[in-house]
């Protein structure tokens, strides 16, 4: 591997006209609901609305169609049990290229079955981290294919970064942005482009308090990983990395946390008052603006909604 | 009761502009997932994000806004065991007077909560047409509220009207539209804004199997009540009434029914690919395009998503 690079607003500019043709401008949704409820006005920027329904694909896009043609019949290879792993496959099939992605074999069929329909090849590991990081090696090994980190990677970092660059030009006026922290791919984008257009914008990061490596490593100055996190946010398990860090501990204004009933919550009354099908990892914000009301009251947020993908036949609400 | 007159266009536009301020015009959502599953292309009119979370917002707030200052104090009152009641409490609850609403003991709790959430007093029956007139009776009797009916209503058909008018103007060279057929209300409004600004564009009704009054009424050119209708679309079990008859028979083009496993499918699909909660009602017309795709494959179809008000405790895939 050779260092990473700390990916810049030119390369947001870049990413945003490199994927164009391949994503949705998604709406950005306003509740009167909700609004009454926290004394906000909070614009949902709806990624669940997204390419392959999540956010991811603005990154998994930007480093596909970045690729060099003579990377282009090696393809691309990752491993993500989620959102990463169907927009990369949702994105190399849109380029034609070959796609494998390691999943671990307890994965959400629905999110195996996205993947494959979109194109891309399982290669299935146990659910931990040592036979993820044996099988994907394995991989990369077979097939030379470009290895795109679900997160840890400035082509990614800048794709992520045009979610938020929309979202300012979608609401002007916006005081903060808020958006789930799992590996950090998003916020980071969102660090760079808010910094570098409206420095004055707050970014607040919200994180499961059952997986909440970003807030210690955020009040500790220093990145602190998880010791296998449980929560129904699954998106949000993965610890930061240095690039992600890189950008947390910089711009970040505050990470907040809230409980699996609070995000459980937040994602059925989400469901019920605004008719969108969110992700649990997406209700994190929600949760944790109602959990801290004076911190955004009187203030126009935006938060990012960053995926719809749920398996309809095992919700959160009904379990147990 | 006086005899029912025969709304007009002009009803139509006057109806909009009394509810303007109290609606969402609703935004028009499009799926390449399911074009390229139906071969059409498909505009889904998206009134569950309406207010109260269904079309039935707009004919019930023509009628609440449309009442004289004389009648204000005695209210309105209705028997609806669905979006009627919920919106009929809206309207009367901006307008800042009572609404009675007459509701079946086994409407879902969800529905009952948001009647009372928006300050409409339930009055319950049992789940028999002879027990809800009974009641009702009593009701009227004792408030002299004014009845809006779900449907069979002229303030009611005029308000629905508007829905299509925002549709046509959304989506300019639309060949058809298709909406669910319960009473008709919704089916009825559609044919008179089409019929009098955009005559060349198709109406077409689909309905449960389960309680095809509507199909087999159109076929027999009169009335035939269904005997106690079974359907998961509960909000189209009603039969359709002289004045939505008068449109159905003068305008819509055909009738389609869907079995109740191609409109529970249909649902989950909807809800799996396009990220938004619509009711069981809303996904018969797409079940009737996907079993009927002679009919609408290369045409620019407008599809009337009717409402988003679901109980997430109990959803139609996860029973028995």
């Amino acid at each position: 591997m050779t260092p990473l690079a700390i990916p810049t607003f030119d390369d947001v500019i870049a990413a945003h006209d490199r994927i164009r043709p391949h994503i949705h401008r998604t709406p950005v949704l306003t509740s009167t609901y909700f609004n009454e409820l926290t004394g906000a006005q909070l614009f949902f920027k709806c990624e669940n609305f997204q390419k392959a329904g999540a956010f991811k694909v603005r990154g998994a896009s930007n480093a596909v169609f970045g690729l060099r043609d003579d990377q282009l019949a090696k393809g691309v290879a990752t491993h993500s049990s989620g959102n990463h792993a169907l927009s990369l496959s949702y994105a190399a099939g849109r380029r034609g290229i070959p796609c494998n992605v390691v999943m671990p074999r307890t994965a959400p069929q629905a999110k195996k079955d996205a993947v494959q329909g979109y194109g891309g090849v399982i290669v299935e590991c146990e659910p931990s981290t040592s036979s993820r990081e044996a099988v994907f090696a394995e991989v990369q090994a077979r097939t030379g294919a470009d290895f795109v980190h679900p997160y840890n990677d400035p082509r990614v970092i800048a794709g992520q970064g045009t979610c938020s660059r929309e979202l300012l030009e979608q609401v002007p006026g916006l005081e903060a942005v808020i958006a789930p922290i799992g590996g950090g791919g998003m916020i980071s984008g969102t660090c760079l482009t808010v910094s570098s257009t409206a420095p004055g914008v707050k970014v607040y990061a919200a994180e499961p308090k059952n997986a909440d490596d970003a807030y210690r490593s955020f009040k500790a100055g220093r990145i602190i990983a998880d010791d296998a996190p449980d929560t129904v946010a699954d998106g949000l398990k993965v610890p930061l990395k240095d690039l992600t860090w890189h950008f947390v501990s910089r711009h970040v204004t505050d990470v907040f946390t809230a409980t699996e009933q609070e995000i459980i919550d937040a994602m059925k009354l989400t469901w019920k008052r605004m008719k969108i099908i969110i992700e649990a990892s997406c209700a994190v914000p929600l949760a944790t603006i109602l959990a801290n009301p004076e911190v955004f009251r009187g203030r126009k947020v935006g938060v990012i909604i960053t995926g719809g993908n749920v398996d309809l036949d095992t919700l959160p609400w009904m379990k147990g």
